[in-house]
Formats: C-alpha cells, structure tokens, sequence
C-alpha cells in the first residue's frame, strides 16, 4: 500500500544542509546468476538499483536496509543532482542526526525488482527478444523480493543487517527477511504492516487492477510495444490509494466539503458534474502526476504479492507456527486511523512473536494521518525509532 | 450510497404466498406542470414510475411513502408478472404482517427523477428533441425530488404522509421532507443516513465518477446516441461501491482469503493476475450485472445530488439552526459497522433535533453487515420498525 509521498511532501519541503544526507548517485548493480521464482519462473539475471547512506563499518555489522511500499524506490534519502527539489521519501527519518542516524549506520535503499524505477521490470529490455519484458515479466512475491536482497547483501558482504526496515510492504518484506534468513538480520522494524491482507484490502487491489487492465490503452499489458500507457486505469488505481492511505477525519481536516471555485449564487454550489468540491481537484491532480511517472505492469504486480504475502497459509493459518524459525529482535509500529493496516494487524503480528518468546517491542501511535502516517514526522513516532536505532548503534562496531 | 440488493438476496430468497404484497403492476404518472429544479433549470414535463402497497384510507392518513437509494427503484416490495423472482429492494420490510404493515398502510415506491427505471431520467426522449436527454439532462438534488415527490402526493390527494421512510439516500430524502415540507410529514424514517457527506464520500464517489466519464464509451454522456454503455466504468464504480457498503468483517466473515481454483501445488496459489481470490469472483460479478441493468448518467447524477446535500450549509454550517423549522416526529436508526454513514453521522442528526426539542428516537444496532445492513432482516431491527409503526397505525383512522 503506500505513500503518497513523493507528492504530499507535508515536511519533505525544504533540503536542510546540516541534517540530509545531500547529493547521492543512484548505484546499478548486475547479478548473473539467475534468480528462481515462487511462482515456478526464474529471471536468468537482473539489476538492482540502489542507494547507499553513511559508511560501511569494517565489521560490516552496521548496516541498514529499507524496504519500500508501493510506489516507492531506493531513492530513501537525500537528492539528487538532476532535481535537488526531489527528496527521498524516507529523507525525515535517515540522515545525519536522523531517527536512523547516517553517522552511526550503512544504510540501503533498494528498488524492487518488477519497479519501474530502474531495478529490472515490465518496462526492461528481456534479453532474449531485445523487447520491453512488458505482459511476459513474471510475478514477483515478497519472498522473491527478500531473496533477491539477500544478493544484494552479499554483494557487500553483509552477513548480517543490523536492522532491516520498512513500512505497509516495506514491513512484509522485513517480516519475511527474518523468516527465509532469520541468522541475516538483528532486528526487524515493522510498521503500518500486517502479516496478510484483509479480505477488504484485496478488494480494493482487485478493483485498482480491474480499472488497468480494462483500460484499452492496456492492450493486454503490452502497451509499450503498442505507443500507449493505460493512464485512466492507474488514475483510478491511485484515487482509491490516495483514499484509502488517508484516515476520514484526515480528508476532512485538509479538505473538508470546501468547494473548488465556489459560485456567488445558489448556496455556492455550481450545479455541475465537473470538479466541484477541492477534494475532486486534489484526486485528479495526485493521479494524473502518477499516471505520468507510474508503470501499470508494476502496479499489477506489486498490488498481487501484497495479496499473496501470508506466511502462516503453509502452516494451517498458524501465525506463531509460522514465527518459530526467526530469532531477530522486533520493533513493531502502528497507527491509530490507519484503517488499511489497522492496528489490530500489527496486534496479531506482536502476539505471534510474543508467543514464540521474541524480543518485542510495540508501539500505538495515535495519528490522525491514516496509513501515511508511517511517511510523516511524528515526534513521538520518530523519537521511538531514535531510541531504538541508539540501542541499535551501541551494538556495532564503532 | 447504498443498497448492494438486489444482488446478495441474502434474505429476499423466496416469495412466501401469506406476507407478501403478491403481484404488484408500477403505474405511470404524468405531471404536466414545469419542475424548477435548484439548478435554475427546469423539467416541462415529466413521469414518475411508482408501485403503491396496501389502500390509502378514506382520511387519506395512512400513507408512507418509501425513498430509494442509489441503484433502487420504485419496486419496493412484491413482485412483477414478468419475473417473479425479482422481489421488491425492502420486500422483507414492507408487506402484511411485516414491520411496515400494507394491512394498516398505504405504501408508495417511488423511483426518482433522473434515474433509470421507469422515472423521467437522461435515458428518457426529450420532448424537445425527440431524442434521449443523455448528457443533457439536468442535475437533480434531494430536494428536486422531494418537490416532485409532493407533487406526487397532490395526485393521491395526500395532505400529510403518516410516514416518510428510507435508508441512506432515501434518509436524506426523509430529512429533507421535513424541512420542505414540514406539515406534510408526521414521521420521518432515516435509517443509515447522514445530514451530508463526509470528504471521504465524496471522494469515493469521485473516484467512481471519473471512472465512468473517462470511459472511452462514454462519449461525454451521450452514449445512447453513440450505440455504446461506458460498462468499464460502470463496473469499477459497483466495486467501489459494493466494498464500502460492507464491513471489513463482513467481507472476512464471507470470503476470508479464500480462492477462487485453488491450485494443488505451490501454496495453493497460481501466481497469476487473473481471479485468483474468492472476492475477486465475487466483485467482477456483481459489477458485470450492475453495468447490464444501470445506466451511467444516472449514476453520476444521483452520487452529485448525494455530494451536494447538506442542509445545515445555508446556515452557516449550524445544523440545529437549519432543523429548527421542523415539526415532525423522528425515529433514527444507525449500523454499528457502517463506515460509509456511521453512527456518529446520525448522532450528530439526533443531537441537532433534540436541541430543537423534537420527539426523537433512536437506535443503534450492533450489526456486522455494513452500510447494507439497512437492507437486511435483522430482528432487533424490524423489531423497531414494527413498534414505531404500530405506534403510527394507532394515529390513523381505521
């Protein structure tokens, strides 16, 4: 699920000299050894594309890796040169100084294979035809995801992650890395996840799919090869997003029924089916920018491993079975008015772990901001991740 | 909003020979004087489509008059000759016997201009033209049809309804009878219903919107002209639809992360972007049928007359101000597990009336169903429904 940042960028306004990471050059890194699938399929190789903060420590045991949710990328931190205005969307929490601390830590971003934001994707060149993957690139799965990670800490030399981190998919992708790698990672911080989707959630993925793929501009998703982009389809699969990351009373504190351009007559209203009210304008200006920068073939899949994500469905729906291999140490965060990944979920998650008498911690945190909340400075929110990342930090190697 | 029925006939299964109304034939009434509608435009001319259930007594002080919802019709209870499985929307409600009781009541359904079943709607041929109004028929507000429903009234010689009743939209009609007009009206019925929309309605009901004007079947609403039905859109919008009349839980509770052709090997999933979740079935299904029997100008024009309703805007946003000029009496009734009108939205309505000292009651029902609740017989409450009603039948002249 996920972000709507880039484009509220509700503290994300300013690059602050002192505190950001500043300039970072995204790093493309190529892996030949193909890469076998859940789903049966393999990618005989593939790129990752990467952003890298703060210094790998000799012991190589300082060493962070965010994980991303829908729509984000490896772009966590900092700016780049091409457009200093487009901060990393996780810039308020990794930095110099930040929650998680860029003077103490290595820390990763990585772009999720099937993305369309450099790491190999729909939108690749597929070696075998020299033709944009498109409709043929394979499902990919939060497992697939980890392993392919799992390279990626290889490729360093990273035997172990001091913590692996991320929000809504980010923390599938954290909860999964302590089940396929439990020895790999130290601590797990979870937030503004679940260990499955709700029956709701699929829902809403279903009808985001449905409103692409019956785009005619689909065509059947190779639409690269056809000129087009199915950009009504991803406007409405962004609308329902936007709706659903946003709590009730958060649209109703930013928006209210304020109207776009109020009449001077007839109770203010213009008797129109055109945007009246300033909510329809901010939903058609949110989507029509991701329609511009989003693939529709990477919204269909990443929306599909979000509803296949379920480690306990192997294990007769048993969640503390389905924990008993991992060892790692647990943050596990969630929100009061996130009603996408309410705090129930987090509350089963916590349970399970407890259950299998794993080192927890949880925390509510009651936000008006609904599931983006785990994007936004909340000073209690933040100064919870500072505290555990300075616990973190006395454990490396200085 | 509302009424996922006639779809999830979760109780309207079989026609019962002793507590039914039986074989019911919708009559066509024609009004001849001009309608001027909120919009500053008008209607010349124009029909209703209504059934009427039981017989108005010779004081012409039993009728109730039953407002639909959004994809509702004036085929309230019974059935027709022509398809006898096709029982009216609030059939368990309304019959002899039932809570609303046609042995004591006369009963008027009534579809609502601008719809699509019978009622003058953009379907309807435009006298003018001789072709069907489409994109061109007018925007209709509450509160237009609430005038034309008096209109009707003035047909049957009906001074004063001993009830006006309905759920959801329907309410909003029923709040609005008492404001219009507040002599004509001796009880209003408002069952999940809400004195206006909050922003996340309207978003929803936005995002719905630009599904079906964007279209390429739509042709700025003049489809019919075309020999085209914008269904893509119309069918994400019953999705949007059908997942926010239900509760999470009941969609848990239904479907859970059931498939749809559980695979034999790899976890039961297929890996495929194709209907692999029961729910999935469940939703291309009903929005299949949905586009077949809806049409999409009504749609937009009836989820803008739910946008832009809001009586308390005229007085600074005050509802108890803008209720003072009330004199019926109220019975409320809220869902427990409706979020798209929940029980803080007619708690609000029950506060304003009680400020202004009117007779009051209401009810909230621990219900799992959803905002379709309404639509649905649970006991606790018809049981309401039938005491209120028997309380209004004392009232009448026998």
């Amino acid at each position: 699920m996920l972000s709507s940042l880039p484009h509220p960028p509700l503290q994300n306004t300013a690059y602050k000299e002192n505190d950001s990471v500043g300039l970072v050059t995204p790093l493309h890194i190529h892996f030949s050894q193909p890469l076998r699938l859940q789903s049966g399929e393999q990618l005989s190789a593939y790129d990752l594309v990467i952003e890298t903060y703060g210094t790998l420590n000799a012991a190589r045991d300082n060493a962070v890796l965010i994980c991303h949710a829908l729509n984000a990328s490896h772009h966590v931190a900092g700016y780049h040169s091409t457009d200093a205005s487009n901060l990393g969307w996780w810039d308020n929490m990794i930095g110099p100084g930040k929650p998680v601390d860029t003077n103490h830590f290595f820390v990763i971003g990585v772009n999720n294979l099937g993305s369309c934001f450099g790491s190999t994707g729909p939108m690749s060149i597929d070696p075998e035809t020299a033709k944009p993957y498109g409709a043929k690139f394979p499902l990919m799965t939060v497992e697939d995801w980890v392993t392919s990670q799992a390279c990626l800490a290889d490729h360093f030399g990273i035997t172990q992650f001091a913590a692996v981190m991320g929000g809504s998919l980010g923390g599938m992708q954290v909860l999964s890395w302590s089940l396929l790698y439990p020895e790999r990672v130290r601590h797990c911080i979870i937030i503004a996840s679940t260990s499955k989707l709700s029956t709701q959630n699929i829902a809403f993925n279903e009808v985001a799919r449905r409103a692409i793929v019956t785009d005619p501009d689909f065509h059947g998703g190779d639409y690269q090869a056809h000129g087009t982009k199915p950009k009504r389809g991803l406007r409405i699969a962004r609308m329902i997003g936007h709706i659903t990351y946003q709590s009730d009373h958060g649209m109703a504190e930013r928006f209210g029924r304020g109207l776009q351009h109020a009449s001077t007559e007839k109770n203010g209203y213009r008797y129109s089916l055109d945007m009246e009210f300033a909510v329809e304008h901010y939903l058609r200006h949110q989507s029509d920018k991701f329609s511009d920068y989003f693939d529709a073939n990477t919204y269909l899949r990443i929306t599909r491993a979000l509803d296949y994500f379920d480690p306990a469905k192997a294990y007769d729906n048993n969640l503390t079975l389905a924990l008993a291999k991992t060892c790692a140490n647990y943050l596990v965060i969630s929100f009061s008015t996130d009603w996408r990944f309410p705090p129930t979920c987090s509350r089963t998650l916590v349970r399970a772990l407890l259950e299998n008498r794993r080192n927890v911690s949880y925390a509510e945190i009651n936000a008006p901001h609904g599931h983006d909340a785990f994007l936004l400075a909340d000073p209690r929110y933040h100064d919870i991740i500072r505290a555990y990342f300075s616990r973190i930090a006395k454990e490396c190697d200085s």
